[in-house]
């Protein structure tokens, strides 16, 4: 396990080794962007179909909108402009000419969509209309960083119109609970806490906005998602307006929401130990690699059966047998990728009748009777992903500090999270708290819960970390 | 069906006819970009999941490359650049400040990927690599055209990497073959003809190009997939080498092939009627759409439970029970929107035990026993999967002309395709044809197939139309 620098030791020296050993991306060559290696997409491609699945439950359909807006579009909303202007990506030539109006690369879509909004919302009975797209886009980086930050990154973005502010506040808060974090929390296996951001902290453009916060390994917080009620804002500065059942026209309530590639970077730092990445079995694009011990005939052949037989079982599973590689090689492979159970399949067991089952999150290795390996194996998966969120909790637990003063709501933070009454802190206190780079991730109700809208401040509690 | 402009009238505005009234695309407000609409995505949608699964049956991973490119990286290869310049956006500004090097958005990913394709390939070992990506590109379209040519549009593009030429060669075949011709006839139902491009319509910087022609309802061509050998090419430019089991250092040859959105517009006017799209049953997102004929309780309560039984068969069915719409409004919805059987729920077929099971492709109805819907309907669908085909297989043959002339080529290619040996035609004789908006669809051996490489002229037919 030599080959990563320890947690303990540089934790950002380790998630770059992780990177690059579990061969999940690179640098592109332009500033900023990325390479995203096969593995990392396989582990991007399962987080699109889980949450797909999720959005699509919730009602919203897929489309696809231009990855090319007019710059005069980003001007019609005012905070959404400065929002973004500092990030943008401008296309001044396109075949050769120069352009009469420069063309902005999606830094996201909510201007575009708004456009198409107003066009399709003519009545009442064509709302709710609730659209999602999975998309690239760009926000120039000045510190980039794989996965986390960087100039382009995947996601997927939805844009909702409704007809009154309480059906949009209401669909808001169902993505971030049905889709983000039922998503987050039973397949990624992180126990993410879910409440409102601060006025400052808020999307550019937004009235409202809901967000997923996990704890890495490290302490520092991840934002994974985040839904938006934009109010009337978008409404008005793209004409989304409908004529309702009384006959007169009114204004519609649109909201946003969107989860990216950052989410690989949470996955990896939240779950990761020093022996690599620990993929979820939920989420695992490989969640049982078998390795033959030796390049022997029968050996490889009796591990391509139970193979079949595992897949059969409804297991996603691979063999690794390749030739050039020793059984110590493919069995840190395997620990780097963080592949949560690992069959070995060796000549001595064999003879037994049994194989050997390892679990990534424990190492623990169990022989198992050859009749047996599809139910145990089974068993070892659910045990794995209960293991990795229990371990998940408890971090979370033991680095999360109650206080009360500002004063030691920093000092907390400076390893973990720390929950304090929001009256303790509020707008100025937050200011005072980014000079050391500390920022309220979200505001809590006691319990733990999404605030309901008019909440009074002195019944929040403020979650205070530094963050990713 | 007076809603669309009739095919034989006016085949373009019957195109643009159906894009708006099927709800699958509009123009997107930057000159030739695109917005895809729900149906138009779930169309798109099917084609990745199908497309998808093909590459990788045959071996390929999918990975993400940038989307943007450094301008020098396009210079490297003669060809490819020239090909490319006048079809490029380019982005001069990031992050409000003026870039050194401009930045190109890709119109296509060789050069991006040949400089990792030479990174991650150092042994014979690590070959063949055989990388996919779904991804949106861009080329500066001066006529564009929804689906068939859009300044941006969605696509998967592979790119792989071989020991040696036959590797390589094999491989863009294979994909031709078993990915291309065989979701375009089987899923599609169109019966694509497959040969190689001649050296005036090559892929820019490929030393062969394969492609996938089909017909559409106008007698024209469109070029519906391509599979490109690339030589050593990219290779040379990109210094794409490796260390042989002889302990030299070799050149690899490289590959790429893509199919891209543009088969929405392939589907539509291949199938599409004078009463809107028709969908074939392997493609379609809904394959049956089960109407209650008036919104009264019990009607639309046995609907609902059709739709329940028959979604237990396996089959993707929806419910169009919407309260505003007449029941005619939404059958020409349905056959607008091409779905391949519609069943009809009516109180009286109730009272009977029977509905209504109609099929798309012949507008024929048969009144069903309820016990027998969900077997019936599959064998509808059977049915309607082949009838299309077989329509588009007689269209072709009705309008190919084997012609000896280029003067009758013309003549034959005003309506349909021409089939004319090569050697009447050769490299003059393509560009006077180009005089005339003809081109050489593609080249192929006397029985319709891919000509081995090294075939002699006299022995290749020219199939020439007009194209898309």
């Amino acid at each position: 396990m030599a080959v990563l620098t320890p947690r303990a030791t540089d934790f950002p020296r380790w998630y770059q080794d992780v990177l690059a050993k579990a061969e999940l991306a690179e640098n592109g060559p332009v500033r900023g962007t990325q390479v995203i290696r096969p593995y990392g997409y396989a582990l991007w491609e399962r987080m699109q179909a889980e949450v797909d699945a999720r959005i699509k439950a919730a009602g919203a359909q897929n489309a696809y909108f231009p990855l090319f807006i007019p710059e005069s579009y980003l001007r019609r909303e005012a905070e959404h402009v400065e929002g973004f202007s500092p990030e943008l990506a401008v296309v001044t030539i396109g075949g050769g000419k120069e352009l009469e109006e420069p063309v902005v690369v999606r830094p996201t879509s909510e201007t575009v969509i708004g456009e198409y909004l107003a066009k399709w919302t003519q009545s009442y009975r064509d709302l709710p209309l609730l659209l999602n797209q999975w998309a690239n886009v760009v926000r120039w980086e000045l510190r980039p960083r794989l996965f986390l930050r960087s100039s382009e990154f995947l996601w997927q973005e939805g844009h909702t119109a409704h007809a009154d502010e309480a059906d949009a506040a209401a669909y808001a808060r169902r993505i971030a609970q049905e889709v983000y974090r039922d998503f987050l929390t039973n397949v990624l296996a992180i126990p993410v806490l879910v409440g409102v951001k601060t006025r400052r902290e808020r999307f550019a453009g937004a009235t409202n906005t809901m967000t997923c916060e996990g704890m890495m390994g490290d302490g520092k917080a991840l934002q994974m998602a985040t839904s938006h009620e934009l109010g009337q804002n978008f409404a008005r500065a793209f004409d989304i307006d409908y004529l309702g059942a009384d006959g007169a026209r009114h204004l519609a309530w649109t909201t946003s929401w969107g989860c990216s590639t950052r989410m690989v970077g949470g996955l990896i730092m939240a779950h990761g130990d020093d022996g690599g990445l620990r993929v979820p079995p939920r989420l695992a694009p490989t969640q049982v690699i078998v390795l033959p011990v030796r390049d022997d005939e029968a050996v490889v052949a009796a591990a391509r059966e139970l193979v079949s037989s595992l897949t059969d079982a409804g297991l996603r599973v691979r063999l690794d047998a390749r030739p050039g590689l020793s059984f110590g090689r493919r069995v840190t492979d395997a620990e780097i990728k963080g592949m949560p159970v690992r069959v070995e399949v060796g000549p001595r067991d064999l003879a037994a009748g049994t194989v050997t089952v390892v679990r990534r999150d424990t190492s623990v290795k169990t022989p198992v009777p050859l009749a047996e390996v599809a139910t145990r194996v089974s068993a070892a998966l659910d045990e794995v992903q209960a293991g990795l969120y229990a371990e998940a909790v408890a971090l979370r637990e033991q680095r999360t500090a109650d206080v009360t003063t500002i004063a030691d709501a920093a000092a907390a933070a400076a390893t973990g999270f720390a929950r304090i009454p929001w009256s303790a802190v509020g707008e100025e206190g937050e200011a005072r708290l980014a000079e050391d780079a500390l920022t309220v991730r979200c505001l809590q109700t006691a319990d733990g819960e999404i605030p309901a809208p008019g909440t009074p401040a002195d019944e929040l509690v403020a979650l205070i970390a530094r963050s990713y």
